[in-house]
């Protein structure tokens, strides 16, 4: 069945693409790079291999087109207090660690086992924190955030808040946002 | 050759013993708990495998004796001034994370690829930072450190800091150690 034939134009063909892409993160989210092959992905979406290679020439152009959209380059800037934007920067980088990269990817990132992977991830996830470090800045130019906050020391300080939670107990436990924020506030956030 | 008749006694014995149990370790550390069964440890360490099993009846014998020595239970309270304390907590944490797990175990631990080794691993680091954390609340109740802080977030912070270096950098960058003791001593050492 080639993609434009089915009469629903597309709806339909969208609702494949989406078939495919779902369940390919799915499987890097849960298991990591190395789970992520066409075959994997036919069994896990429930679309036929041939439809598969239509779209993709094979494992390494679908891996390429997963990357291109697991982490966005820029957050938008949200018109908040400052004293609720640090909560906000914490959802951002939840959302990337839990939903985007899921357990199945960190941690093939942290055992490197897929080296290509590992670079293309990091560079993105550089882009992205490097795009919330300047955020931050423009709040302490603005005397907002505390003169002597070192954005990046932030940042990686709540992306391992939530790594801790996830290597120490499986998945983040209730609170512990609200706790890492409440720590990290006064030595942050200007009164 | 049995261990006890090379006429050197338990000098050779425990060369032996230890090189078994160090390629062991540095295979778990490396590539995690799947990397580690008895003829990877033989052709790690350069033992017959007829001379571990002699030792250990297989896999899961050799695996729990690791066990029992990857995290020791208790750490010794250093006669330090509470500021340098923060960094000593951190220099154990760092131990732990980098020489004992490594990236193989810890990536095993984030994905659970080995359920039993994520249950045994995360029991004994949960004795290891309660330890740690009961340290902490002296000098809380010394009013040594300030009485609002809640020693478990920051040891979970201080596990963070260093697994957000790794998933972020490969290993940790220079001076990462102190610029997060420096983010975070203002929020918890009392002046």
């Amino acid at each position: 069945m080639p993609p434009t034939t089915n009469g629903r134009g597309r709806p339909r063909l969208e609702s494949t693409d989406q078939r495919i892409f779902e369940a390919a993160r799915e499987l890097l989210r849960s298991k990591g790079p190395a789970a992520v092959n066409i075959d994997s992905v036919a069994a896990h979406s429930g679309v036929a291999r041939t439809t598969i290679y239509r779209r993709y020439r094979g494992r390494d152009e679908l891996m390429h087109a997963i990357l291109e959209h697991l982490i966005d380059p820029a957050p938008l800037a949200p018109d908040l207090e400052v004293s609720e934007k640090l909560r906000w920067v914490m959802d951002q980088i939840s959302d990337i660690l839990e939903n985007r990269l899921g357990p199945g990817a960190t941690a093939a990132i942290i055992a490197d086992s897929d080296p290509e992977f590992t670079a293309a991830v990091r560079s993105r996830l550089a882009i992205r924190l490097n795009a919330l470090a300047d955020l931050m800045s423009i709040d302490i130019k603005a005397g907002r955030l505390q003169a002597q906050t070192d954005p990046d020391t932030v940042l990686g300080i709540l992306v391992g808040a939530y790594l801790a939670e996830v290597l120490r107990f499986g998945s983040p436990r209730k609170g512990w946002m609200e706790r890492a924020t409440a720590l990290l506030a006064p030595a942050v956030v200007k009164n």
